[in-house]
C-alpha cells in the first residue's frame, strides 16, 4: 500500500492504512527535485470555504521561516490551501527564506484562488541551505489540475529519513451525522519534546469553531506529539495543523467529546507511528510515572528517562538496567523522594521503597527487555501527578544514519 | 607510567604525568576485588591533622548513600581521611547503603585514629547492588600499613569505564613557599553539567581557610567539571573533594589570587581529561558561545548544543553540519535572536546574521572537521555572555559500550 523504503523500521506497522476522503478537502503530491531526484516532495492541498485552522508549533528560538508565516496568518478565521514540502527546511535563510514563503503562498494562492493569508506552508529537510522555489512554483499547477486525493502518495511526500510513511483515521458519530478525521505525520530524527523535525496534518469534515479545535489541538498535543522524544533535538521546522472544513454538517455545539476521542486517538496513532520509525529503532518504549508532584513534573521525569542516552543503550542492549532509570529520575530535577521510589518493567516489580524488592528474581524481566515493546513504570513516591510518555531504544542504527545524513 | 587498558581512548595524553607529593598526605590503593578480580579498586588517604576539606556533589535527587555523608560531615573543620572505591556506586541501596557507608568509615577512623566524621567516602560503579564491605573492611588495615602514594594507581583504582587513569598537578609559589596541588579525577560515561558519574579529588599543602577553599571550589567546577558534558546524563555519586594540609606553611590570608589560578588549571586539566576518555569518543569539541543574554545563558546555550545527539554524531561523520548547531541554539530556551547568529568552526566564518556568508566554501572547514580537536563558535547576537564548555562526539563505541555495561 505505501512506497516504504526498503530499511522499514522494525517497528513500523505492516501497511498504510486506508484513509477515507474527507469532505472539503482535495490534495495532490508529486516530485519536484527538491532534494532527491523522482521521490515525491512536495503536497498541495485545497480546503473548501468555510474552512477553519488550529496549529501548534515548534518552541524553537530558531524558528524557521514557514513557522513564522503559519503563526502569523492562525488568527485569520478561515484556510484555503496548504502547501508542504520535503528535502530543504527553509529555515536559517534569512531575507532569502521568507521571500521563498511568500513566493510558495502567492503561488499556491493564485491557483485556489484565495488570499495569500489563507494559504498555510510547512517546510522540512536541510537547515541552511537556500529552497529553489522555482521547483515548487514550476509544479505546483500541474499538481492543482490532477487532485488525485492519494493518502499513501502525500503521507510519502512529507518524509524525509522516515522509513514509511504514516497516517491514521478515524469516524466517529456526532449527533446524525458521520465524521470523519483523517491524519499524517512525519519524523524520525530529531525527535523531542517541542515536536522537533515533525509535521502533523489533521483534516476532517467535522463542524467544529476555530476556537474550540485550536484548543482541542493544543490540547490533545501535549499528550502526543509533545509526550514522544526520540533523540530530545528540537527543530526549527516543527509544525502541527489541524484543518476542518465543516462539510459533515454536524452540530458544531453538540457531540464535541465523542469528536474529540476520536481525534485524540488520530494524534497518538501518528505520535506513536513517529517514535515506532524513530532513527535506528529497535524498541517501542512507553514510559509511565507516577507519584510525582504535579502532571507536568511526571512529564520532565518521563521525558527525562526517555532521553538519557544510557537508559536507551541499556534498552538497546535488552539489558534490565534499572540502576540508570534510577539515575534519570535524580537528574529530571523534579521531587522524589529516593526512599519511597518504586520501579516495574513489564508489570513485574523491580523495586520499592528505596531499594530493590527482597529476593528480586531477573529472569522474568530480562524476558520482556528481549520484546520489541517496553514497559517502565517509576512511582517517584511524593504526590499524585502522573504521566506517560513515549520513546525508543537508541542504537548503532541511529548513529550510522546521522553520522552520515545532512540534515 | 599508567596501567591504562588496551583500548585506550584515542584523545587520551600519552601518559600519565609525574605528580609530586603533598606534604601532609599519604596514601594507598589496592585490589579488594568488589567487582572486578585483581582489579585496584579502593583507594585509602590520610590527611595530618588540621586538613580542611571542600566539596561539591552531584544535584541528583537520587544521590547515593556516600554523597548524602559527605554532605552532612562537610561542616566539620577538619578532614583526616577519605575512602574511595569503584565498582560499586553503593547508591539505591536503601537502609544497607547507609550501613555499608557507617562500616566503611568506622574501619578507616579505626585506622587513622579520627573522629568518623572526619572521613569522607565516595562510591561509583554498579547502581542498586549491596555492597560486600567486608571485602572493603578486611583490605583497608593492610593497605594503611603500606601508604606508598602511588598517584598512578590512586587514579587506577577509582577508574570504571575510563580508558586511562587522570591526573594533574601544578605548584605555585605563594609568598616564599611552594606550594603542591595534585589532583586524580574519573568519568568517561554519565557525565554532564552536574558531574555525573565523576569524581574528582584535589589535594593540596597549601594552607588556606576551610572557607576559602570552598567557595575556589565550587567557582572553579562551574567552569571545569560543570562545564562538560559526554551524555548529559547525571549520576547519582558525582563528587569532587579539595583537600588541602596547610603544610606549605604558606600565609593563607596573601597570595590566594596565584594559588586559585594554578588550583583552577588543575580542575579544568582533569575535567578535559574526562572528556577525554568520553565513552567512544574520537573528537574533543570545545564550543564558545558569545552574544548571550547572561553568561549562565551562553552555558546553557553551549550545554544544549553539546548535548545534542544530532550534533554529536555529525562530527563523529566530520560533517560540517552548521544547521544542526542552529537547531541546537533553539532549543536551549535561551534568548537568540536568528537574524544576527553568526557561527564559526574551527575559526572560520560559516554564518552570520542570520543566513550564510556569501560564497561560503565549506572546504576549509571540512578539512577542520576531519582533526581531533573542534572549535566551534557561535555569537547569538543578543547580549554579552559568554561561556566555554566542552563535550566530545557521539559515536558506534558509546553504543558499544552501554548496550553492554551494566552501570
Amino acid at each position: 500500500m505505501s512506497d516504504v523504503t526498503d530499511n522499514k523500521s522494525p517497528l513500523a506497522p505492516a501497511y498504510f492504512p486506508d484513509l477515507p476522503p474527507v469532505a472539503g478537502l482535495t490534495f495532490a503530491s508529486g516530485p519536484c527535485q527538491i532534494k532527491y531526484v523522482d521521490k515525491a516532495d512536495v503536497l498541495l492541498a485545497q480546503f473548501a470555504p468555510g474552512t477553519v485552522a488550529a496549529g501548534v508549533f515548534t518552541k524553537s528560538k530558531t524558528a524557521a521561516a514557514p513557522v513564522d508565516w503559519c503563526r502569523a496568518i492562525l488568527a485569520n478565521p478561515e484556510a484555503r490551501g496548504l502547501v508542504v514540502n520535503s528535502g530543504n527546511a527553509n529555515a536559517f535563510t534569512g531575507r532569502t527564506g521568507v521571500e521563498t514563503v511568500e513566493t510558495m503562498v502567492a503561488c499556491a494562492a493564485g491557483l485556489i484562488d484565495c488570499a495569500p493569508a489563507h494559504v498555510y506552508i510547512a517546510q522540512t529537510g536541510v537547515i541552511g541551505e537556500p529552497v529553489a522555489v522555482e521547483r515548487i512554483t514550476d509544479n505546483l499547477p500541474g499538481l492543482y489540475t490532477n487532485m488525485r486525493s492519494d493518502w499513501a502518495g502525500a503521507a510519502a511526500a512529507i518524509c524525509t529519513t522516515d522509513t514509511y510513511p504514516k497516517g491514521a483515521t478515524r469516524t466517529v458519530e456526532c449527533g446524525d451525522k458521520t465524521v470523519t478525521i483523517a491524519g499524517i505525520a512525519k519524523g524520525s530524527g530529531m525527535i523531542a519534546p517541542d515536536m522537533a523535525t515533525m509535521l502533523g496534518f489533521i483534516f476532517t469534515d467535522a463542524a467544529i469553531s476555530k476556537d474550540s479545535l485550536q484548543s482541542m489541538l493544543v490540547e490533545t498535543a501535549d499528550m502526543s506529539f509533545n509526550a514522544i522524544t526520540v533523540d530530545s533535538d528540537t527543530s526549527t521546522s516543527d509544525t502541527v495543523l489541524a484543518f476542518a472544513t465543516g462539510q459533515a454538517g454536524n452540530d458544531p455545539n453538540a457531540d464535541i467529546a465523542s469528536f474529540k476521542e476520536a481525534f485524540q486517538d488520530v494524534m497518538l496513532d501518528l505520535a506513536h507511528q513517529i517514535v515506532r520509525d524513530g532513527e535506528g529503532a529497535t524498541k517501542f518504549v512507553e514510559i509511565t510515572v507516577s507519584g510525582a508532584e504535579t502532571d507536568r513534573a511526571a512529564k520532565t521525569i518521563g521525558l527525562a528517562i526517555a532521553n538519557s542516552p544510557l537508559v536507551k543503550t541499556a534498552i538497546a542492549g535488552e539489558d534490565a538496567n534499572w540502576g540508570r532509570v534510577i539515575m534519570a529520575i535524580g537528574k529530571s530535577g523534579e521531587a522524589a523522594d529516593r526512599d519511597k521510589l518504586a520501579i516495574s518493567m513489564g508489570g513485574i516489580e523491580i523495586a520499592k521503597n528505596g531499594s530493590v524488592i527482597p529476593g528480586y528474581d531477573e529472569a522474568p524481566v530480562a524476558q520482556h527487555m528481549k520484546g520489541q515493546d517496553i514497559l517502565i513504570h517509576v512511582d517517584v513516591g511524593v504526590g499524585c501527578g502522573q504521566a506517560t510518555v513515549w520513546t525508543c531504544d537508541l542504537t548503532h542504527g541511529y548513529i550510522s544514519i546521522n553520522a552520515d545524513y545532512r540534515s
